[in-house]
């Protein structure tokens, strides 16, 4: 891959967090037994996960930069939702934004969450078909490499060092067992 | 699922998180936009998530509560290592304090990330084979249930409402690719 990667000016210890805000619970167990818990809250909207079918074996992919991991990171196109807007608008506005497609078809087949053990975000799953070439601005710092790939070809893509977020995988394999009729949410 | 749920004595808002700490990076992208983008640091020891074979076709999976989502979840045995244990070590070990389960065979097949946008967090996924019983005490507050699931009924499992995880999902279907010779990290 030739992207230039971006030059990191600075980093800064964060005392107080712009958008991670957490809390703590206090649980006691049927067994009696009592701990505190602490969890990092979501932005109360939402997110999707958006797996867009070219045809009927080819999913389109993105690239775009992670700061979490200083790379280049190819998975679905994904992002938090917006006030009043529903899943299934959420994910063709992601789906415009960041690989430059609307679809006619959004079939929402599932629900991925981050950790349960200490995040309270869920992310909707968007099964994205007869798909057509529409581009919204978005709020991306640089346009995102689309990268098509087969759907009968998940354990190439999972060998790939560039690929590692469990819920782009996941939503992948989830993908396939649906339109493979296999699975039904 | 008969058990009974924690109860919730208390949530307070926390200021300061006691282990969940940010930190600020401001960035150029090679087109010369620049942004500051918060990330999420991890432990630094790094983590593992376990896929427990019983026999060829069988997964031993966990169910444990988890409070970001306030459910018992069903998932694989994980969880982050300790100072100066390696990959392997930290498997085994945790798969005996959750699942009861020491392992002749722990084969690292794969890297998974929670969130490359704002997350540093990455797991190691251990394929562990050829168990035999042995228990550890850990720090969870109650001992968790066993549930064995066939790798050839993923389909079934993604469905079920208590099975969300985007790590576990992908890593199950990592291991299925692996064991059947189709996938090598």
């Amino acid at each position: 891959m030739s992207r230039k990667y971006p030059v990191i000016h600075a980093i800064r210890k964060t005392r107080h967090s712009r958008f991670l805000h957490t809390e703590e619970v206090d649980l006691e167990f049927s067994n009696g037994e009592r701990r505190t818990h602490e969890r990092l809250l979501n932005s109360g909207l939402g997110a999707v996960i958006i797996v867009p079918m070219r045809d009927d074996d080819t999913v389109l992919m993105v690239r775009e930069y992670g700061v979490g991991l200083d790379h280049y990171e190819l998975g679905l196109p994904k992002g938090r939702l917006d006030q009043d807007e529903s899943v299934e608008q959420g994910a063709d506005r992601e789906l415009k934004e960041e690989a430059g497609y609307g679809a006619h078809s959004l079939i929402r087949i599932g629900e991925l969450s981050l950790s349960p053990a200490y995040m309270t975000h869920v992310t909707s799953v968007v099964l994205a078909q007869d798909l057509y070439p529409e581009r919204l601005e978005g709020d991306e710092p640089e346009a995102l490499e689309v990268v098509p790939w087969k759907l009968s070809e998940l354990h190439t893509l999972m060998a790939r060092e560039d690929v590692t977020e469990g819920r782009s995988i996941a939503a992948l394999f989830m993908a396939r067992e649906y339109l493979a009729g296999r699975y039904r949410p």
